[in-house]
């Protein structure tokens, strides 16, 4: 029901990209849905998302565990949450999540960007991060910043970000 | 009035570091106020800051002037904003700021850390860094981000912020 609201209020179909219309769908193994032409990538940016289905995504990716308590509260307080479902006919599926912090004028931080294993390299996560810089756009930010882990520097680069821009340089404190 | 309420609600007095209690303020030249011995630096996370008394401030450090009501949105929409003061007897000056950005659960990016140059190098940007750095510990922040220009690097490095920590890259994207 949150979903249904979130569709019709809150998302976009995603059209023309790769991996857009049945495309990243139609190679889905366990495709058996008679109505599978039905299927739709659609983005959402309602935050009310269900927890546990956010936790399998990561789960699926090997991301460490993290109290949903806790995940719940930076829902609540990312600037924009964005995520990305698979739909067929009625039931749908989430495959991909992004979210970003802001200062809701000049800056925002893009944080745990993901796509499901079994729809990567489809050209997925490049539309999903099209859509959020879009919104992030879309609402004045001209400064979007992220920190990439190694192996995805070059997935970004494709996207526009540019590494450590006249030497900026990304710093970490952690507790000791 | 803002400033009392924020004084003695919502600040600190900074004791013990150096170039607190009088040795930054003994070394300013416009000091001729008899009661300069009353001086005081002083931290306050109250957000509401007269934004021509910042914009002074970052105007003496050559920072791009930026639209106030924008200023006004990010500071609202921070999560933590700090402020640092001399206060001598009744009167205040505004001679540092920083802020962050959060999702008030897992992590937080500092911007605009500033010290006003006639108190520069006498320990008060790491004061101020050491405060924020309290401010978003005490409220169960763990990663700790901000992206620092190249000359600034050791500033942060000194206060523990470590460089691109397992190749972790700061990235920017900007409108073409
Ligand atoms: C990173 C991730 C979101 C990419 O999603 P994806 O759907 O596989 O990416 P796409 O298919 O849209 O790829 C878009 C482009 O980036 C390239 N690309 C994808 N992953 C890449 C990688 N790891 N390194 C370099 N390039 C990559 C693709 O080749 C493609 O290039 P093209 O446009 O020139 O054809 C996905 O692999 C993922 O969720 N990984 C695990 C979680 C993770 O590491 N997240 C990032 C944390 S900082
Ligand atoms: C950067 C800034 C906040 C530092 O404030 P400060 O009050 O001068 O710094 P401190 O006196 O507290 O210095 C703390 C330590 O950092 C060192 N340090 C200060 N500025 C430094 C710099 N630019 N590069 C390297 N080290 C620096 C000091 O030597 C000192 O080292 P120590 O603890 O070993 O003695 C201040 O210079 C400033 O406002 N600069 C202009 C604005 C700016 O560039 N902000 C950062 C944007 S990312």
């Amino acid at each position: 029901m949150g979903f249904w609201k979130s569709l019709f209020s809150n998302s976009d179909t995603v059209a023309g990209s790769r991996g857009g219309r049945g495309s990243a769908i139609a190679k889905d193994p366990r495709s058996s849905d008679p109505r599978a032409n039905d299927t739709r990538i659609v983005f959402s940016t309602e935050r009310e998302i269900d927890l546990y289905e956010l936790e399998e995504l990561c789960d699926a990716v090997g991301w460490a565990r993290r109290p949903l308590r806790k995940v719940r509260k930076a829902l609540q307080h990312s600037f924009l949450v964005v995520s990305m479902w698979e739909q067929r006919g009625v039931r749908r599926r989430l495959i991909g999540f992004a979210r970003a912090t802001s200062d809701h004028a000049f800056n925002a931080t893009i944080w745990d960007v993901v796509v499901h294993p079994s729809y990567q390299s489809q050209g997925l996560g490049k539309a999903l991060m099209q859509y959020t810089i879009k919104k992030l756009r879309s609402e004045d930010i001209s400064n979007i910043t992220l920190f990439a882990d190694p192996h995805v520097v070059d997935f970004y680069r494709r996207l526009g970000f540019i590494l450590d821009p006249e030497g900026i340089k990304g710093m970490f404190w952690y507790p000791d």
